[in-house]
Parts: C-alpha cells; sequence; structure tokens
C-alpha cells in the first residue's frame, strides 16, 4: 500500500509516522508513506499557500491552487482509490471506514489546517469526506495520523501473532474487552479477580464474557448521550 | 496549564507537541507540557515494562508498577485536576470534554499501548476515561494528542484574533460552519458562489446560515446510522 498525506505542516507528521508499528509496517515494505509540504506546491513568487476568505469573516484558508498542484501530479503517476480529505463536515471516522481503506493500493489524505480549506479542493477531488468526532482540532493531521495507524495495522504480515488485531475491542461492531490484569497478582492491596488466575479455562471464558457485555452495554450508555 | 503525558512510546509525540498551535503555546508559557517515558519508572534490572495477561490470550500488557511510580511521584508534587485514561471503554472524547478539561491547572494524561494497561491502573487513579472512537488504534497516544492540541487552543492568549475559536464548526453544540472560498474567484472552472462576491453583508450572512444549517443537519443524518 501507499499512502500519501498533503499538509501545510508536515513537520507535524514526522514521529508518529516513524515510531512503533507504523514503522516497523515501513521498515517491512508493507507501506509506504509520503508527506506532502504544501509549500512546495505553491508556483508564486512568495510560496503562498492561504488567504483570506471570501464574504469575510476571520482567519485564513489554505488556497486551491497547491492542492489541485500536488493531487494532479499524484493522479497522473497512479491510481487512487480513494483521496480523503478531513473535514468537520464528513463522516465520523470509524472501524468500518478503517476495514475498507485499508482494501486500497494507493490512497491520498489531504489535511486541512487553519481555518479550512478552499471548498473546491473537496467538491474536485474528495472520494471521502472524514471527520474526527465532535470536537475542535488545530488540523486535519492529527486525523491523518489516525486513519494511518488504524489502516496500517490491519495489512497482512504487519502485526505480530502476538498482536493479533482480531481480538481487539471494535473489531466486531462495539464490543468492549473485559479488563486486563498481568502479574503481580496482587499490587498494593490491590488483587487481580481469583478467576483469571484458576487456570479453569471455561470459567475465564464466562467471565471474560460477562465483563465484555457488561462493559459493551455500559459503553452505549455513556455514549448514547447526544 | 502543565499537562504530563505518561506513555511507553514516548518519541511518537515528539513532533506534534513542538509544531504550530501547540509549540507556540509553549513558547508564549501558556502551557507546560512534560513528557514521561514508561521505561524510566521500571525499577527491575530489565527495565521491563510489559508481561502477559492473566488468563490468558494473546498480546503483552503494561504493567501497574511503573505507572504507579509515576503517576504517584507527579501528585506528591502537586494536585492535579484531572487523571485521564485512555481506553476503548471511556467516553468517546468531545468537545465538553474539552471544555471542561481546558480550565484544568494540572493534567495528567495516561496513553496505553500494546494490549492496553492492567486495570488497575485505571481504577486506582483514573478520574475520566476517554475513548477516541469505534476504531482501534495501535495506543493511546494520538488521543493524547488530540487532547492536548483541542485543550491548548482554547487556552486564553494561545489563539490570535484572526485565529478565534469561537466561530469553528463544533464550538456550539454540532454546528457546521458554511463552505469557505478564497481567491482566485474561479479556478479551472469553478467559481465561487457569487453571492460571497457580492459585499452584502446581510446576504451573504443568510447564505451562510442557509449553508451552516443544511450541512450540520447532513452531518447528523449521516452520523446517526449505527
Amino acid at each position: 500500500m501507499r499512502i500519501d498525506i498533503i499538509s501545510a505542516v508536515p513537520d507535524l507528521l514526522l514521529s508518529p509516522l516513524n515510531t512503533s508499528i507504523v514503522k516497523r509496517a515501513q521498515d517491512k515494505k508493507k507501506v509506504e508513506i509520503h508527506i506532502h509540504n504544501l509549500r512546495d506546491y505553491a508556483f508564486n513568487k512568495h510560496k503562498q499557500i492561504d488567504d483570506k476568505p471570501f464574504g469575510g469573516g476571520p482567519g485564513m484558508l489554505l488556497k486551491p491552487e497547491p492542492f489541485f498542484e500536488c493531487v494532479e501530479s499524484l493522479k497522473n503517476q497512479r491510481d487512487y482509490d480513494h483521496i480523503i480529505i478531513t473535514t468537520p463536515r464528513g463522516k465520523t471516522y470509524d472501524q468500518v471506514s478503517a476495514n475498507r481503506f485499508s482494501l486500497s493500493k494507493n490512497l491520498i489524505i489531504i489535511a486541512g489546517h487553519y481555518k479550512g480549506i478552499d471548498d473546491r479542493v473537496r467538491e474536485y477531488f474528495a472520494t471521502d469526506e472524514v471527520s474526527i468526532g465532535n470536537f475542535i482540532l488545530s488540523g486535519g493531521e492529527l486525523l491523518a495520523l489516525v486513519i494511518v495507524d488504524s489502516v496500517v495495522r490491519l495489512l497482512p504480515g504487519v502485526l505480530n501473532d502476538s498482536e493479533s488485531a482480531l481480538q481487539d475491542s471494535f473489531m466486531d461492531d462495539l464490543v468492549i474487552e473485559a479488563p486486563y490484569y498481568t502479574r503481580p497478582a496482587e499490587y498494593k492491596g490491590m488483587k487481580v479477580p481469583e478467576v483469571l488466575l484458576s487456570g479453569n479455562d471455561k470459567l475465564i471464558k464466562d467471565w471474560k464474557d460477562n465483563q465484555s457485555k457488561s462493559l459493551t452495554e455500559n459503553w452505549k450508555k455513556i455514549n448514547s448521550s447526544e
């Protein structure tokens, strides 16, 4: 898989893309990630990438031309399965989208910043409009990183057996896993639930299933109050 | 404000905390951000921070002791308004939480990684359990960065007038802003909506209100299908 990320603050992306599982996936050649500095595609002499919004209002917008230059040049080189734009108006990102994007050969992620991007970029290019949730960030870069992490870990051969994604919370629709404990069995007076030390697989499975069921119900309750 | 972040992969956090608005907020002394490497709080000779889960199953858990060492030592030095743990079982992060956290003097954010954290850490310390949404990430670090960005931009004096947070999408409950456009007024045959060039403030406001209303309704529709 190849992922191209276009950003006005590309330096923000560096450390998360060079750490942990995303780094390892690149080292293993399971994914190629290319960062594009929007400013490199600005052709006037001041390398200007932002301008005031028509119709007034505070803040600066990202101009359309550098995005068109960058995306067109990428599209001339290969076909892209998805051109994702990060925007508050989009669908909130979820595991269904992660699974879908993970089947792609080539992805572009366009990260907004400042007040946003001239809307013609979205209208002309975006196949997917994605929001991170009901809160305000300074830009789309953290959502771009979220998409990369959630997608890359689904690629075959990226996780090793012991990290197996299959049992994770949300891999199935809205299942929260039971609490986990490790040694010491007693710490600061707090004991690990006895059943987990019992060695009885049937009892352990029943306990985990019950805990998971009750946490999932609780999750639905605390997350349905909007 | 002071924010302490505890992580098993602290290097992941570096570039987003040293870019753009979060960097500027630190430069302006509006916020102090301290990263704690979990491994520095592991006291056995191998600096071990993870171990197998009781009751079996794949993956490694983060051990409780290094978190206790780190959090206790921070709590001995000052009072914390919130000790936030990132966990799939938590409430999905939203602007209400961002606003609430932004009123704090001192915050701790505990980021999980690998299969998660021994549950006694959550039980003993967490005042807030926060999830990033219905998808799986390799760790809580990206959520920690999301919390920092969304909180720091609310601190007085961090944004300048032209970035004013007050008009952003989601600042009020679920309002998506109208599309934005900047120069050129026509680009690749696509024209900016004429009303925005009219100079008529009343017409512009009506257009923006209508667009915003219809995008907000659409947002609610596409995000209510779970």
